[in-house]
């Protein structure tokens, strides 16, 4: 049998956990909320609830797994398998939650950056296959991406690939980070979120929030966006064509930098939105890219939502 | 003796030759105008008349150098040995370089583009030699950049490095490579002068074309420039603040992609006007830098001038 590994991909609303054999194979999964201001035991714990719930689903033995990834969101050491920065989490910020985790599951434990091995995952399993170069683009609540360059992980000194910072515009809209006219700042989930709601409290009609509540949701997900520009919405439709030009302006900044074979796009609205929505990245990549005579492949990420705890499994794979 | 090899840097007005020892060590050098739309025939024939010039001024034998490296101003085909682009020479396009000069010269030559191999130099043998990986930006006519990333050259398909051509405001100025917005159309020396020309002729006072007719040239020059800020010339000024606000940003954005841990500043600019400028960059990055609790070090190219023709060289002291 293949040896097994866990993965969990830490979102800032869910971990996704899964099984996953050495050929990349998903055989059992499961999801925990992610609490806000957990201390670093709740985390450790969680975490190991989730691996264990998605090794019940796996309908295997827990002592079935050699090692378990973790997918962090923000800089991570990998090497010393610290946290670095925590947005989300912040009192995890310099915790070695590599070995306190091994420390309850019994088996090592490796730490890396969510968008660096969903990215990996999409060049060894997903859409980036063909390639021996790709940027991954993550596009959720913010933007991230991962890059692999050669068939190995670009990582520089732990924040490489933060595309949402790319800047599109100088002197531009305030971004969730702080910096101006940053891409996620126009292409976020949750800048477009806040423009929306000022936009409607300004008066402007759209069914964005009526769509939110009828879903019983208390944010604009990545659903209720696509289902209000089905109808023709005309914020959500201008805030989305806003976006969709800063992606293909901060992509092709990207590319005359990279000159990489691949972008493939995933995240909740990139999976959500897919391949009309690729077509129209690509036209506001071509006018700003230099190479513009043979453009790399744009595509959509294969692996989807499970890109992340496949990603985070393979680390466990690889590790020495 | 140390084996000894001829490179070349082939730029818009002028072929920069040096004989290099294997240590870097520059014993010979030489230059040669650039003619405009040369055939093919005269390029290789005005390559070898500077490199037989360096030799000359080395003082050693034709027959001392094992290897000719030339450094293209734009993207080639290494392996080939073969030019992509050439647009300031435009009948070298799909031209075999290499092979034609190997048979003038009579020892192997190898072709690499002209910014890539003078960051391999400061990478080497300059400024970036305390690194593991730095971006190379070239300020001077245009903007153009290198990439090492652990230890090795970053070209991608041919065309990575183009920070010139990153985009710092979308829908912004036009920039002479057709494209809207690039670092180049507020940072690059011709589009600088271009700018310069269209305020004086719109009856705005500057000195710079005075400056140009004092010194016999016939455009703006990095030493012109250099006067002209130094008596305090409002237009100069002006459009040098702008310029210096656009590398910020531009290579900040490069930064967020790539987390290198330096940055290294050379061409006919950068070098000419040094570390006050620098430090001016240095604060222009800041504000869009997403890892800036660890800034990397930003310093000038230390091989100035030679740099390109000693990466040149470079490039025949690695071939295989």
């Amino acid at each position: 049998m293949s040896k097994l590994s866990g993965g969990i991909d830490v979102g800032g609303t869910k971990m996704q956990a899964a099984v996953v054999s050495e050929e990349g194979k998903v055989i059992g999964q499961a999801r925990r909320p992610t609490r806000t201001n957990a201390s670093p035991k709740d985390v450790v714990h969680d975490l190991a609830d989730a691996i264990n719930a998605a090794v019940d689903d796996a309908g295997v033995e827990g002592s079935a797994l050699t090692s378990v990834g973790i997918g962090w969101p923000g800089p991570v050491d990998t090497d010393a398998g610290v946290v670095t920065k925590a947005v989300h989490l912040p009192e995890l910020r310099g915790f070695p939650l590599a070995d306190t985790l091994s420390g309850d599951v019994g088996v090592p434990v490796r730490l890396g950056n969510d968008v660096q091995v969903a990215t990996d995952a999409e060049f060894s399993l997903g859409a980036g296959r063909p390639y021996g170069s790709i940027l991954g683009v993550f596009w959720g609540t913010g933007v991230g991406g991962g890059i692999v360059l050669d068939g190995r992980p670009w990582t520089g000194r732990g924040a490489a690939g933060e595309i949402g910072h790319v800047v599109v515009r100088e002197g531009g809209r305030w971004c969730p980070c702080g910096r101006r006219g940053c891409l996620e700042a126009y292409a976020g989930r949750a800048a477009m979120e806040k423009r929306a709601r000022r936009a409607m409290e300004r008066g402007e009609h759209t069914i964005l929030f009526e769509i939110m509540e009828e879903r019983g949701r208390d944010r604009l997900t990545s659903g209720v966006w696509e289902r209000a520009l089905r109808h023709g919405d005309p914020l959500a439709t201008r805030l989305m064509d806003r976006a969709v030009q800063a992606l293909g302006t901060g992509i092709a900044s990207a590319l005359n930098v990279l000159d990489v074979e691949a972008v493939v796009i995933g995240g909740g609205l990139g999976v959500r939105l897919g391949e009309h929505y690729l077509e129209r990245i690509d036209e506001a990549v071509m006018p700003h890219l230099f190479a513009d005579d043979r453009p790399p492949a744009i595509l959509v990420a294969e692996l989807g939502d499970l890109g992340g705890a496949i990603g985070a499994a393979m680390l466990g794979h690889s590790a020495p």
